[in-house]
């Protein structure tokens, strides 16, 4: 069956996350339900990954099998679904790929955003949409701390427990690469976008790497307490998680070629 | 009574514009019940401008006059009032001014931008917030026709009526000087930011002007005839309303040290 690979945009406010779930309301289900109603018939569809209840992305990823008897193109595809999908939800591309091409496990990278509102008031454009920050830190302070995430590491302080982590971990489980993580600032200052990339990140993962920066961004922790979170690996995970509003899947990363 | 000038940014999306009205669900209303909240009694406020249904700020300014028996600050009004009102409806800041400052007779000027998103697929992001407009046009024509419209006008054309205009109406009644009309473009040249900067903007005369040059970036106008809009004053109407989504007010103009 002809494998179509989808990107989808969507505002992550309203939604119970990316993941399907009995009673609804996820992103998944929302998307599999219009994908239903176009081909008449159930499909279920692979994504790059999971978001969080409330959180953003610009270019999640998924894959489906077409039926062979449907002569619909990608092109039709995209243009179907975006009729049946709420403005919340869009398909903003999609294009065939090869049978053996899988929207998750043919991913060696992947690009997140955080956006954090600095100033006193949160305009109600980014309402849902930012970690809104109104009391001082250091922004100087919260890139250094980024900085030390770069690297390969094992991140299991910065990864939140699902529940069906194997027992027993693989002694590599945890270990991710972060090629960098930057700062920039927005809008006169006010708003800040930091940029995560690497090659994998785990259940929360983001939103502790933030939170735990934040604290040493308002003096609340040393850099080399931070630090210590990479190296010393028996102790408790890290407790600072920031909010959902502010993350966004900005990009999955294939093989050049590959797609 | 002190007088308090608020400046106040709203996502016009989910309101019946800014004036009060029989079934209330305008910014208007929800910011005087928020007030009246705050107060224990009534208060009637008086802004810079309407916004029709659906139109945004990020800052609209108004003024109350705050009885004396009342002892908070500006600054303490702004905070009462965000904890009162919905997200999308914020105080961005307050200042006292004097008894004579008037929040629409004292403004000089104004400032509206109006978004265009050229891609093919509106982001959710921008749901509401933009007029999607997929098919080719030219913009540098769009900018070309913006500039026709700077300097002094009338721009009787370019009003919609209200049903409150005087008859006969005096011969400057439609006199508007517009200071710059210019079209910048963002995140890759998908997004146009067209900003209108004038003493003073009728009722839907942002949304005709960028109706009617957009009739002329997709070649369905001459210039010559756009021009013609500003001259030919007998001739009807012009009928391109661009919708609502698009349309910030960006900022309303006082005289320097009045405020």
């Amino acid at each position: 069956m002809p494998r179509i690979l989808f990107t989808c945009a969507y505002d992550g406010a309203p939604y119970l996350g990316w993941q399907s779930q009995r009673g609804g309301h996820t992103v998944q289900d929302i998307v599999e339900t219009a994908m239903a109603r176009v081909l008449h018939a159930p499909l279920r569809i692979a994504a790059a990954g999971r978001t969080d209840a409330g959180v953003h992305a610009a270019a999640q990823r998924f894959h489906a099998d077409i039926p062979e008897s449907c002569r619909m193109t990608a092109q039709n595809w995209r243009d179907a679904l975006n009729a049946h999908l709420p403005a919340s939800i869009r398909i903003m591309a999609a294009q065939s790929v090869p049978d053996d091409f899988h929207a998750r496990f043919s991913a060696t990278g992947k690009r997140y955003d955080y956006l954090i509102w600095r100033g006193l008031v949160l305009p109600p454009f980014l309402a849902g949409r930012a970690w809104h920050l109104p009391h001082a830190f250091d922004a100087a302070l919260l890139a250094e701390a980024l900085h030390v995430y770069v690297g390969t590491h094992d991140f299991r302080r910065f990864a939140a427990k699902r529940g069906n982590e194997p027992d027993p971990a693989p002694a590599d489980f945890y270990l991710r690469t972060i090629y960098g993580a930057e700062v920039a600032a927005e809008q006169g200052g006010e708003l800040l976008r930091l940029s995560f990339h690497g090659n994998g990140f785990m259940y929360r993962m983001v939103r502790l790497l933030v939170g735990t920066a934040h604290q040493v961004a308002r003096g609340r922790m040393s850099l080399a307490e931070l630090g210590s979170h990479l190296t010393e690996l028996d102790a408790p995970k890290a407790r600072y998680c920031a909010p959902a509003d502010g993350l966004y899947l900005q990009a999955v990363e294939y093989e050049d070629g590959l797609i």
